[in-house]
């Protein structure tokens, strides 16, 4: 089961063509990693506290479908693709939450780092047990 | 009263000092009015398909009090100041969710105009009642 | 005289009215203050480490006068409107590098602070100097 | 051979980790794909008007390999990896102007549209030819 995180619209989303700015789901897909990691108990800025460390992304990989417009609500999936020591690959898809249809779908791909060196480090294991837990 | 909009602070939001970076309090303030006009009953783009006009920004004024942080909620606030036959003047303030002290304050006039021309008109009479209309 | 630097307008820079995104104006005017300071040998990182303080913008003022669109070229004005002991206050303007009318006005104060406690700070004496020479 | 355009880095660049925020490489991408466009006398502005047809992004892969600061001055790449009828692959890099190393590389598929429609259509010939063209 995935997680899915609603996502509104707004002008600042938009560009010329009238649609959504593609760059702007690569945002879209940040939140809603973030609010995944979190509803897991794994808030970011907790993390860097406890551990030292932190997620950063490595590679994005993203293919546009279809366009979203002003005022369009979107339901934005995560879902851990693989997990590596050191690296997670998460899988994300941005859905039009009216009608369903796929809009954007982006393979993105997480290192952890401590913090200050940004030096690649092994994930904390309660992390990776948080990520492998069912869903609740 | 006031309407009020929850907003979380995300990565794309905070710049290298640390803090929420200060322009993207307008766009804070964007997404707070947005969704008090679509709590009147007036979506954007549902405005725009039966009016032929839309809301344009012509002036805005903010003061930056407090930092906002990474994972931050926000209470977004907006009210009319005061309003015109051809335009409004919004008052918004970012507020702590969690200690409430105020983070941004903002004035933001909003002006009418015909969407194809941009040239200004009058603000349809049902806006102004739906705005004036004690809130429920 | 002015600061002048010269911005292209990109997707990015644009919404679905087809112009440029009114709080993308703000990002305009921090891109040519910085430059006017680099102008002044006043580059923000290397203040930071030479003097453990940096300019934050405490109050923005901006109205938008005419659109700008997709592949305009824009010239951007910063200069110092007035100077106190801790903040400055700067006058900037975004023009059409073509026709030359104003398209947005904005009044930015910026105040000087520690970097790491972020409290304010007098202004260091060889910044105030270099900001009040006369242009070469 | 090429083309490179040079990119500052501005406050609004970065994020609360102190670098680029990784999202941004693909407004970089877009600015410099769009300059090298118009270096080939292809302004986007007036594909739109003579041909009624434009370049959507279908696809964005971006590898994330070192972090830029502040200050930096990059220098971003462009140049076709694959040309079809209805779509082009672009390969971009984005370098440290004063170190070389590369920062981000991407590759980017950007697909031919009618305007109004968004329907795939095939490239306009002399838009072929002057992509394939040897840089001057």
């Amino acid at each position: 089961m995935n997680f899915t995180f609603p996502i509104r619209v707004y002008w600042e989303d938009t560009d010329a063509g009238g649609i959504v700015f593609y760059a702007n789901y690569l945002k879209f897909f940040e939140r809603a990693r973030t609010e995944w990691l979190r509803s897991l108990g794994l808030s970011q800025q907790t993390l860097r506290e406890q551990t030292g460390g932190m997620f950063v992304v490595t590679d994005t990989s993203v293919r546009y479908l279809k366009p979203a417009v002003l005022d369009d609500l979107l339901d934005v999936s995560a879902r851990v693709a693989t997990a590596g020591r050191a690296s997670l690959t998460i899988t994300q898809e941005a859905r039009c939450a009216r009608q369903g249809h796929l809009l954007a779908a982006g393979s993105i791909r997480i290192g952890w780092v401590q913090t200050v060196s940004l030096s690649p480090a092994r994930i904390p294991d309660h992390i990776l047990r948080a990520l492998q837990a069912p869903p609740s």
